[in-house]
């Protein structure tokens, strides 16, 4: 039997802090004075009242968390929190449709970045501030799920990573997940305020910079302008650029960065691969618009490290249209939407590190044909991976395929073309935002059917989540006993 | 070091071998007396000269095979064959290029049934026999390598088969490869001779009845007709179902009816799955064509069938065009060109087999996170699965999916659109024929630039002999020692 009221009280908690940060947008709302005020404060009391109650019926509740109880939680706070969060959005009429305001709100919350509106700069400044806080708390949530909460359960990329680093015990941060969850939140919080001082050093107002500093990252990627970044100068691009890489990189490597253990960075294969990765991609895409396309060198740099940058690590900002470019560099582009960056950051997707266990599984493969008796186990980093280790990215990648594929079936029968319902499912599920055909960059998701948008809703939790926390509660197994 | 010697000599007989099926085509021109007789038998010298030396100087090396031997045999055979098969295309003066011809060539050896051909009917009959033949060795080649000789290196369709035999000894059909390949293709030309009478008997003439039986036991995909089989009676396209059914089960089956255990065949897990994803997705089709489209009924379902038979079952053939079905139903039939029909049987591409094992991992998953310290081994027909069949099983799938997309990268590179390119991979990798797009069911591969063909070829040619055989050749460990 689950401990609901356990789950209740947690829930509750989870509520009252998100009208705190309600209370907050209404603040931004009535700083400026937009007529949107109402809408928050009424969202945030709907918020509390309910959240105080069951904060204060189980307060007595014991701590203990059980497996079991742990997926209902996580799976259900981001619905919780979407279907609460929409409020703002609704009430104020910005959004008034449900269906659309609980996409954007999930989408928020996922770090996702799809956005339902088509004029972004018509939105009151506290329907903007809320919109990019979706993105904060859903960073927040996502780096102690992937690294402390996750792991506990025996899955998630992060405990592929502590795999890897199986015998390294101090790449482990601290074994409590209290203590963990407050120094990554400093880390996040830190990265947020670098990134917001350096875009105002270029310029960019308090108020918009502190918006893109949350989307970056928490690897969001909701603008407060209508053409994302592409309007802004080429040192705001760069700094945007620098932060995502952050945002794609395992947390854990600015706590070695903070201890002074930089050679422990570079040690990280994760890492490299990733750099290497966007290297390569940059320079295809960096060649082909300069060199055959007879753009400026510089601009075309940009431009392709940007948009590498911005879809590897799932973040979805934009400062061209891929998809009106060379069809090879938009087929390239729809590949790194299943890429996903380092395992402990707050992108989404499958992420390098179970690339690379399949990856060298695939090599070992070979040996093992031409040495058949030899017993060669999978080794990454000189370490031996469990074949449970093994069996679990498979489950993982097999499991992502295949809702992928079934996903973009789903939207293809509500009426979307076979490249715009390839291109929306991919990228809800790595969490990206920008997808391709009528989904791209330059578009949004407004005009997708409704069943379509609970579609991808569904899509965006479920990649957020890792597929299994969510679909586990749907498993006999998970209910027997 | 290799044994070249024996090597040669293999390639000999193969060449002496294919000098006599060139010989039987220019006997078809004679019959006919269109004027392509000479091209036949200058091939065949062709053949016959190399061929007959190597088998005869080397004629003393001793049969014994090494492991290693067999994967350059096996990676050389399919494409000797198609560099001499191509000779009466371009000496007759029907495909000129060379390109084209080796394209038409190995596309027909390694039954995947893609043509350049634009006007088929005005081919003359020594031609389109011959064109027909490279089906039905590639067709017999393959029936030996997947049940015989893959297994026999430790991988391949049926060595997936007999690990979930495991312990049912019977299942296995005769130890020895000799014996094992002469009763499948006793099987083999029963299937071909009975399917002949009965499109006889529908009024097909004696040539292309022969013909299309070839292309549909082989899982070719090559007619003599330019809409393939849609001119044909109704009657007609139900035996061909029937018969592209047959080819796509396991041929292991057939003995077992022939031995009169029945019951067998309908307890192979595989083959119940294999019907059960043919009559969902049929009954899926069939229900969008005549429902919502307002087709006559039968029409519907005939249509419906035969196009899912067909692609399941990687022949190719087609009564309809379904690129210009609503899009979830094209996306549906896309992705079936990554199902694959049983192992064991003549079909390509992934196989049943393998996504039931992929599929079965993925539920284990669900059972191990609700009790993450039980052992729970994964099982298929309550028999466990070695771990290093599952890795078998994941590196493959991973591989096929890795190369895909580079191939169809490659092809956009070159100059196709991203739907013609990801359907043209696809559907080459798992030997079927029609893709998408350009090379949709009523297109064909002309217009596809040079260096597209070649990486198709390259792409048949992996697919055919399920990658690693080939793969394994460009591998350092192969050539280290």
């Amino acid at each position: 039997m689950l401990n609901f009221r356990f789950i209740a009280k947690v829930l509750g908690h989870i509520l009252v802090a998100l009208s705190l940060f309600l209370f907050a947008s209404a603040g931004v709302s009535l700083l400026y004075g937009e007529g949107d005020f109402y809408a928050h404060i009424f969202s945030a009391l709907v918020c509390l009242v309910p959240g105080g109650i069951a904060s204060w019926v189980w307060r007595k509740v014991p701590k203990e968390i059980g497996r079991r109880e742990g997926f209902v939680i996580v799976s259900t706070v981001w619905v919780i929190m979407s279907l609460f969060g929409c409020l703002p959005y609704i009430l104020s009429g910005t959004i008034p449709n449900f269906t659309n305001a609980f996409f954007e709100t999930i989408s928020g919350f996922t770090t996702t970045g799809a956005s339902v509106v088509s004029d972004i700069e018509s939105l009151p400044h506290g329907i903007l501030f809320w919109r990019s806080i979706t993105h904060f708390i859903g960073g927040m949530g996502i780096i102690v799920l992937a690294v402390a909460i996750l792991p506990y359960f025996g899955f998630g990329g992060m405990s592929l990573y502590n795999a890897e680093a199986a015998g390294i015990s101090n790449d482990k941060l601290h074994p409590r997940i209290k203590q963990t969850a407050k120094l990554l939140w400093r880390i996040y919080l830190v990265l947020i305020g670098a990134e917001t001082i350096f875009l105002m050093l270029g310029g960019m107002p308090l108020f918009d910079a502190l918006c893109h500093s949350f989307a970056t990252i928490a690897s969001g990627g909701f603008s407060t302008q209508n053409d994302s970044i592409a309007g802004y100068s080429p040192y705001i691009q760069y700094i945007v650029i620098v932060f995502m890489l952050f945002a794609g990189t395992n947390f854990t490597l600015f706590y070695f960065v903070w201890k002074g253990n930089i050679s422990r960075v570079f040690e990280n294969r994760e890492f490299r691969v990733y750099l290497t990765v966007i290297a390569v991609i940059t320079a295809i895409v960096t060649f082909t618009l300069a060199i055959l396309d007879h753009h400026e060198g510089e601009e075309s740099f940009r431009t392709a490290l940007f948009q590498v940058v911005s879809l590897i690590t799932s973040t979805g900002f934009a400062t061209a249209d891929y998809t009106a470019w060379h069809p090879y560099l938009t087929y390239l582009m729809f590949l790194l939407l299943f890429s996903g960056a380092c395992a402990g950051s707050t992108s989404g997707g499958i992420k390098i590190m179970r690339h690379g266990i399949l990856f060298r599984n695939t090599l070992q493969e070979f040996k093992r044909m031409v040495h058949p008796h030899a017993v060669i186990p999978l080794r990454i980093n000189g370490k031996p991976i469990a074949s449970d280790v093994v069996y679990k990215v498979l489950a993982f990648v097999m499991l992502y395929m295949t809702i992928f594929s079934l996903g973009a079936f789903g939207l293809t029968v509500v009426g979307m073309d076979m490249d715009s319902a390839m291109g929306a499912a991919a990228t809800t599920m790595g969490g990206i935002g920008p997808g391709l055909g009528t989904v791209g960059p330059v578009d949004n998701y407004f005009a997708v059917p409704q069943a379509g948008k609970w579609i991808l809703s569904f899509l965006m939790l479920l990649g957020r989540l890792e597929l299994f926390t969510v679909l586990i509660l749907f498993s006999p197994h998970f209910w027997k006993k």
